[in-house]
């Protein structure tokens, strides 16, 4: 056992140090050999635990998307909060506020990175929409949402939210002002909630 | 005029000769020797017009998207067909149903090509989007349909679709009917149309 422990530390470890590098010197400029000179390993123990420098970019994305979908699911199991505001809240948890988190950003929207980026994407969904869905039914239990697909619907507000909402997708201030607008009164029909009452909670909880 | 004209059939022969081979011989193994010996230039006739292979790809992934175009606003203008149909049918008439279509379609679903797929579909929806936002326009006025925002709803729909119906979602075939279910109900419900009519439409044009 002792072992497997030290390997994932090891691991964590590589991860550590080649985020710090990303974060200053930036994706391209880093060498695996600056990552090997600041962990202080042999380039053999580098790659019995990654492939490549992408390799490495790949963990630091699946340790990144970890992390948001934590964050999320302890959002959204406080039910101390009503269900409309812990649903916006949930979604507003997903959104990388870490130096390293913008750095990988700024990384997945290079033209060459968008196999990657889908992957990061699709990973994200995967992870929220279970927690997403489990509100959605809860909201129906309440009767405060009318649903008759949770899973699909939810789905559907999720995918459509990752492409619109991402930051590559170019507009105006005001087209992107008036599809949030239209987001938030099309969600209130997909829910079956009351009207104004979504935007009522962004109001809310952002102004 | 004259030079122009040549030149654009020149362009065209060339992508006529590339598709063909793309189609049997498939793209990899297709070499810009064998289209240079397909359409009988020289290889800085060739370069005139495309810089690569890829250019070619691309360039024949436009073609398609303008045929595709136009085939939908053709369906799209034809009044005497009720509104909820012919949004159908504008819908259906983007799915590609030829050789040289499906070879692409093959292509763009390979890892290696995601930003590729992604070109391919953000031209295809900024071409349809126009033509079916007109058409939720009209479902407004004939007092069918009640849309705030009809562009971003009309975006929403699409947007979702592509990626929801794409080939290379993967999931069963129970879960894909499902999916197909709910998408019907919740597109009723962003149009604000009388629950059902979309189904029922759907049930009248395909079975």
């Amino acid at each position: 056992m002792r072992v497997v422990k030290e390997a994932a530390e090891r691991r964590n470890e590589i991860l550590d140090a080649a985020e710090e590098l990303f974060v200053t010197k930036g994706y391209d400029k880093t060498s695996t050999n600056d990552i090997l000179d600041k962990v202080k390993i042999a380039r053999g123990t580098l790659y019995y635990h990654f492939k490549s420098k992408e390799d490495i970019l790949n963990a630091m994305i699946d340790r990144i998307n970890s992390s948001l979908i934590a964050r999320a699911e302890a959002v959204a199991k406080d039910k101390s909060v009503p269900i409309v505001e812990r649903i916006v809240m949930t979604i507003s948890s997903l959104r990388v506020n870490t130096d390293i988190g913008n750095e990988i950003i700024t990384l997945v929207h290079k033209p060459q990175n968008a196999l990657m980026h889908q992957k990061m994407q699709k990973s994200l969904v995967e992870g929220v929409l279970p927690i997403l869905t489990d509100l959605v039914n809860e909201g129906n239990k309440e009767g405060i949402f009318d649903v008759k697909y949770p899973k699909e619907t939810t789905e559907m507000l999720i995918l459509y939210s990752t492409i619109a909402f991402d930051d590559d997708y170019d507009e105006s201030p005001e087209s992107s002002k008036k599809r949030i607008i239209a987001f938030l009164i099309n969600t209130e029909r997909l829910l079956g909630a009351k009207e104004g009452s979504l935007q009522k909670t962004m109001m809310k909880l952002f102004n």
